[in-house]
C-alpha cells in the first residue's frame, strides 16, 4: 500500500460529468489498495469570473479580500468532488487549505509556504476517508488570514502536502499526457519524455515548459518527492520526475529532454554604458529595487576609444515597463546614452542533460538554426541548457528544426486535449 | 456612538452594483459615528446555483459537503462588500462565520448556535476597521467541521453576533420598509408597523410573516436585542421589534399588529377515536417520533352513544406523508376508523397585543370573516392571537376584509421590491 496524492487541475473538473470521472478514477486507485489524498483546483473558468467580479466592484482590490473572494473557488469543487466520490462507495472530506494545515507567510495572492501540520488529514487517513484538500490556498501563520500561493499553486499544495505526509508519489494530473520534448501544439510530432531529472524538469519549466511550474519542482526536489505527470483523460503512463534519471530503466534514451519557445518575455538595451567597476551592479541593482526579473544578460565587447558598451538583457514582458521606469530614473547614476526596447522576441531553450561533455550538441543546435535562416540575437549556456533569442515569427520554425536535427519527433501525432489548469 | 450591527439579506447584494450601494450606506452609517459590524448573505441566486450543481453530481449530497459547498456562497459576498468599502475610504476585513468565532452544534444544514466568541471582529473594530461576516455558518465546536445555520440563518447570525458584541441594535435590511400589518403583495394598503414587542412578532413569524425568522425574533429576545428591519432602498425608518411596544412613543398605536394568511399548512383529521384516557397522548406521542410539527388541533366534542370523536390538527404541508405513514402504523394501538387529509386550506391569523382583554376584537374579527362570506373550519386563540383555517381560494379575501375591518388601511399604496434574502 503506497500513499499517494493526486493533483486534479481546474480543467480536469470544469463540469459535473468531468467531477465524477475524477471521482471514479480516484476510487479506482483506492480499490487498487492505495491510500489517496487529492488536491483539486477550482472548476473550469470559476477564477477567471470571480476576478471579473472584484474588477466589476473595485479598481484596486485588497489583497486579503481577493484571496478570500479567490479561495470560494475551490471550495465549490472540492465539495462537488468528495460527493462524487461518496457515490463510488468511499467516504470523502473536503478540507481547507486553513483545515489542512497548509500555513504560509502573509504576502497576500503569492503567499510562500511556511509549514505544513496536515493533523486533519492524517486523522481522515488513519479512519479510512480521501481528504479533498483545496489547492492554491492556505492560512498566514502571524494573521489567521487566508492567503493564495499565486501561479501553480495547486501543483505547490500537492508536493507541500506529499511531503508532510511522506506519500510515495504526487501524480500531476493534467490535459496532456505528460511532458514532452516540445509543446505537442506547435511541433505535431513531439514525444512524451518517460522520465527526468529534477534539475532538468526545472530547466525545462524555467525556459517556458507550462506543464509544472518551477515552484512545485523546487519544493518535490527538495523533499524528493517523485513526480508522476499524467492525463486525467487516458490510463496510460506519463512522465517520471525523480533524483534518477532513469528510474524505469530507459537504456538508450536520449540526454536531450526537450526544446522550448518562451514568447513572455522582452529585450531591453542600454546604449552607451561606462564600461567600469560598478556600473553593472547599479544596473541590476536598480532593476531588483523595481522587482523586475532578469533572465538572460549580454554584454558587448567595449569600444576601445569611448570605453563604453551596450547592455541587453530579457525580462518577463509585464516587468517592461517597470523596468524601463526603473533604468529612466537611474540614468544620472549609471550614465548611459540610451534604452531601446524589443517585445517583438522569442526565447528557443534546448534541455538535456551532460550538453557540456557533448561538443555535438551545441554544433548540432546551431547548425539547425542557419539550415532554416534563423538569425540569433542572444546566446546563453548552463550545464543543462542553451537558449537563444530570436525573433517571434520564426519561433515555431526553429522549435521544428531543432526537434527533428535532436532525432526527438515520434512516429506519430501527439495527442493535445484542450484547456489547462492552474 | 453606538456599536451597529448590520444585516443584508441576497437581494441586496445581488450584483455589483447592489454591493456598492450597501457599501455606501455602511460608509455613512460610520461617518455618523458609529461603529459598525456587517453580516452579509450569499449574492442574489448564488445558493440555489450551488444546490443545483450539488444535484447534477450526487443524487443525496453528504451533509457536511453540502455546507462546505454552500458556504462558499458567503465568501464571495463578503469579499466584494469589503472591497467596496475600501473604495468609500474605510478599512473593512471579511470574516468566516468560523473566523468570527460562530460556534455550532454539528447538525449540518441546520445547526444550532452553542457559543459565539468573537475575538478577531472585536480587534478589527479596536483597530478602526468595518468587519463583515459571512452569515448563515458556523464552525462544529466538536468535529470543527464547517456547518450552515438553515432557514433564516443570516438574521440568527446577525442577531448572535450582535448579542455577544453587546450591540446597541441589530438592522436586519430587507426589500421591504419593515413589518406591514398584512404582506403588502396581497393587500395593497397594508401599514408599516413602526414598533412590536418581541412576543407580537414571534407570534407573526410563527404564522406566516416572512420578513423575520423565528429563530432570530428568539434569539434577540432572549438577549434583549433591539431590532430595526427596515429596507435597503430607502433611507426611512422601518419597524422596531423590542421588550418595548412603544419606544418610539406612538400614543395611538392600535393593539393590532397585523394580518397574516399562510399557506403552507395542511390538515389531517383522525375519523372516530375512542374518547378515552391517554388517546391523545399516543397520537401525538407517534407524531412527534415521525418529527412531525403540530400547529393547531381541534378535538370534537364526542358522540354520547359511540363515545368516539373526531381529531384534527394542522402540520406543514412538507410534513404530511410522514405524519399519515406514522398515524397509520400506529392505527391499531389508537383504534380510529380512518384519515382525511386536506392541502387546500390556509390560516389566517390576527396578531396583537391585549386582545383577550378586548371582547370586541373576535366579535369585530369573526362579523369581517362573515360578511366575506369566508366559512371558518377550525379556531385557536392564544394571549395575543385568534387563527382561523379557511379554504385556500377565499384566503387573500378573507385578508382584505380583516385588514379593513381593524382600521389598518394606510391612506396610500405600500412599496414592495423583488426578492427575497436568506
Amino acid at each position: 500500500m503506497t500513499l499517494i496524492v493526486q493533483k486534479f487541475g481546474g480543467s480536469s473538473v470544469s463540469d459535473a460529468a468531468s467531477i465524477k470521472r475524477v471521482a471514479r478514477r480516484i476510487a479506482e486507485t483506492r480499490r487498487q489498495g492505495h491510500e489517496v489524498v487529492v488536491v483539486v483546483s477550482a472548476m473550469g473558468d470559476t477564477t477567471d469570473d470571480l476576478v471579473d467580479l472584484a474588477q466589476q466592484v473595485s479598481p484596486q482590490p485588497p489583497g486579503r479580500e481577493m484571496d478570500m473572494l479567490l479561495t470560494a473557488g475551490e471550495r465549490i469543487s472540492m465539495a462537488l468532488l468528495a460527493m462524487a466520490i461518496h457515490d463510488n462507495g468511499f467516504e470523502a472530506r473536503s478540507y481547507t487549505g486553513s483545515q489542512a494545515g497548509l500555513l504560509t507567510d502573509s504576502t497576500h495572492g503569492q503567499a510562500r509556504i511556511i509549514n505544513v501540520t496536515p493533523g486533519r488529514i492524517q486523522q481522515a487517513l488513519d479512519e479510512g476517508a480521501v481528504p479533498i484538500v483545496a489547492g492554491f490556498q492556505g492560512v498566514s501563520y502571524e494573521s489567521k488570514d487566508i492567503t493564495t500561493l499565486g501561479r501553480g499553486g495547486s501543483d505547490t499544495t500537492a508536493v507541500a502536502l506529499a511531503a508532510a505526509l511522506d506519500a510515495g508519489v504526487c501524480e500531476i494530473y493534467t490535459d496532456v499526457d505528460g511532458v514532452f520534448t516540445a509543446d505537442p501544439r506547435v511541433v505535431g510530432r513531439a514525444s512524451k519524455v518517460p522520465s527526468l531529472s529534477y534539475e532538468e524538469m526545472l530547466e525545462l519549466a524555467a525556459v517556458g515548459a507550462k506543464v509544472l511550474h518551477l515552484r512545485c519542482v523546487e519544493y518535490a526536489r527538495r523533499y524528493e518527492i517523485p513526480l508522476h505527470v499524467r492525463s486525467t483523460f487516458s490510463a496510460s503512463e506519463g512522465t517520471w520526475v525523480s533524483s534518477e534519471r532513469n528510474p524505469g530503466g530507459h537504456m538508450e534514451q536520449p540526454i536531450i529532454s526537450g526544446v522550448t519557445a518562451d514568447l513572455n518575455d522582452a529585450k531591453i538595451t542600454i546604449i552607451a554604458v561606462p564600461d567600469e567597476p560598478g556600473v553593472a551592479a547599479s544596473i541590476f541593482q536598480a532593476l531588483a529595487d523595481a522587482g523586475v526579473n532578469i533572465d538572460m544578460i549580454v554584454q558587448n565587447v567595449s569600444e576601445a576609444d569611448t570605453r563604453r558598451t551596450d547592455v541587453t538583457f530579457t525580462c518577463p514582458k509585464g516587468d517592461l515597463g517597470r523596468a524601463m521606469q526603473a533604468l529612466l530614473d537611474a540614468q544620472e547614476r549609471i550614465a548611459f546614452a540610451s534604452l531601446a526596447s524589443d517585445e517583438d522576441v522569442a526565447k528557443l531553450s534546448l534541455v538535456g542533460a551532460g550538453m557540456r561533455s557533448n561538443p555535438g550538441v551545441s554544433a548540432t543546435f546551431f547548425r539547425a538554426l542557419a539550415d532554416s535562416g534563423v538569425n540569433v540575437e542572444m546566446i546563453s549556456t548552463s550545464e543543462i541548457r542553451i537558449s537563444v533569442v530570436t525573433r517571434t515569427e520564426r519561433a515555431e520554425d526553429a522549435l521544428r528544426a531543432v526537434h527533428t536535427a535532436f532525432g526527438l519527433d515520434a512516429d506519430g501525432e501527439a495527442v493535445v486535449y484542450a484547456g489547462t489548469g492552474r
